[in-house]
């Protein structure tokens, strides 16, 4: 098993990062931070004659990167009740990879994959960042990924995340589960 | 009353647009189309002792013309089961703007808005769309904005829209409402 | 095509009812109130020695009215954000009826009919109601029932619906989506 | 602190019970086994001249040992996707008590207590639970109650959730949280 970390927060050793390390303390990991990386939006080419036309950014070769691997885990903030824009903008993209013939099988591969999600969050993230595993449940269900597990963790401040008990107990066992 | 919509979709005139205009026919309408502007994805800085910086993009701007309305109607396609990332990097810059000397009272003026979404998405929207949804009243909630209504629809292909007649007939009910 | 309503509420003649009357217009229609019959709650007999044991009471003549129909219309007020507890225990009992000789094929048999749903409810029932919608998906999901609508109805005291006119009009417009 | 445990589910000892008894050990409990009593669906009379009247069945008394304590844990296995039709049947009752002279300020008082939740299912329940989840949040935040937790758990038969290894470290930690 090898492990790719998508890390949708825009600080460094954040909240979501410190939880994140708990549930792959231990593990071969090549971690993905899309901050560090120019992603544009989808431009939405379905129906023209012509399809998507290349973009010159940064997201094919983290999509290679991403599909090295067997198991994913989506690693963001709770920005305003789901995943960072810059995490959304790359999962967009992926409508895109389904008709780029440099991806051939890009779902069929995708249906051989494991997912984890781990989303910290300060307003109620229990509750409110339900939406969002719901949401993320979609897509990997769309997908025929396997959602395998996830922890919902509650940080306003920088480290507050330490004090979440229940959740860091929840990824030290997601650690446990992965390994 | 008057009325800002903002759109989240790539497309010109796609289905979430056809949609959109049952709903603001023969009302008084500024329409912001995010697709036409660059919004960069916010940066968290809220932590740092300097705090948020500014960013030289589109983005305030588009902020300036959306709160000089009352209503707000959020037109997005479902992109991967919530609204476009197009939109999502323009909500998660509220958080920079709510700290934002150029805007007081930011947060207090939205509280006096009402806001509509109007969603369009090809898999079974009226219910893997709720999550959508759900994720918008939270948004709204914590602003205090009041949700008055959304209609979600369903389509694939350019037009489709027109031959969902459940929704057709929700947006037309809402431009009443709204009138 | 002919069509159960099974009846969750209470009250004669209340809003749930009064929507419903919108949907169901000029339709051929048999009508279950639950109210009118005793319905034991389940008892979860699936892993003793003996299984099930028959229950002395009205739950298997309503199943078999059910069943003759292709098409069921759940309609029930909301309760505490969910279907009223009279219909909660009827479908609980689904579980029993899945192992019971005298129904063989329950779940194959209902893998070929349609289901709507009808709500009512005095609290935000667009986005509190939507719980319930989410629930009755997977219901209908696990049996196979294909789920083709519903409508969310905003009413607190009787005769309340009436104002309710965007849940009028999508009741109005799923009857002629029936037809 | 004292903590009043409603079980909604009908097997004795079940995957429910076994869970729960991880989230209490050490903890002094009354326990209410809502299956032991009668408790009859609520006759919605709010909108009657005469209002509701007295039901002859266990439902008062058991209200009366549930409101001595401060702390409530409500532990029902996922029936269909929600709550035991047993335990719905109770939370139904409570719009009746909310009316009741009998108890003077019911709600008043419930705005004073903690409610955890602990479910167990044998579908998906990490996912198809959580529209159980925010019901029973819509529940807690109308009557005022804190909702400090829950516990979602995966069984099919009996003693499979021993199995379930991140589902009892959540209920041990949980236990830690509430002593």
């Amino acid at each position: 098993m090898s492990i790719a970390v998508i890390y949708g927060s825009t600080r460094q050793n954040g909240n979501t990062e410190q939880l994140t390390e708990k549930v792959i303390k231990g593990l071969d990991i090549e971690k993905i931070f899309l901050r560090d990386f120019t992603i544009q939006p989808i431009e939405d080419l379905r129906h023209t004659e012509a399809g998507f036309v290349d973009v010159d950014d940064d997201y094919n070769k983290l999509v290679e990167r991403m599909m090295k691997h067997d198991t994913f885990i989506f690693a963001t903030p709770i920005y305003w009740y789901s995943m960072s824009g810059t995490m959304k903008n790359f999962i967009d993209r992926w409508s895109q990879t389904m008709r780029d013939e440099k991806f051939p099988d890009f779902k069929k591969q995708l249906g051989k994959k494991k997912a984890y999600v781990i989303a910290v969050g300060g307003d109620n993230p229990s509750i409110k960042g339900l939406p969002l595993i719901q949401q993320f449940n979609y897509i990997f269900e769309f997908m025929g990924i396997s959602f395998d597990g996830y922890v919902l963790g509650k940080a306003k401040r920088p480290g507050d995340i330490s004090e979440d008990a229940v959740a860091i107990s929840a990824a030290e066992e997601l650690n446990k589960k992965i390994k």
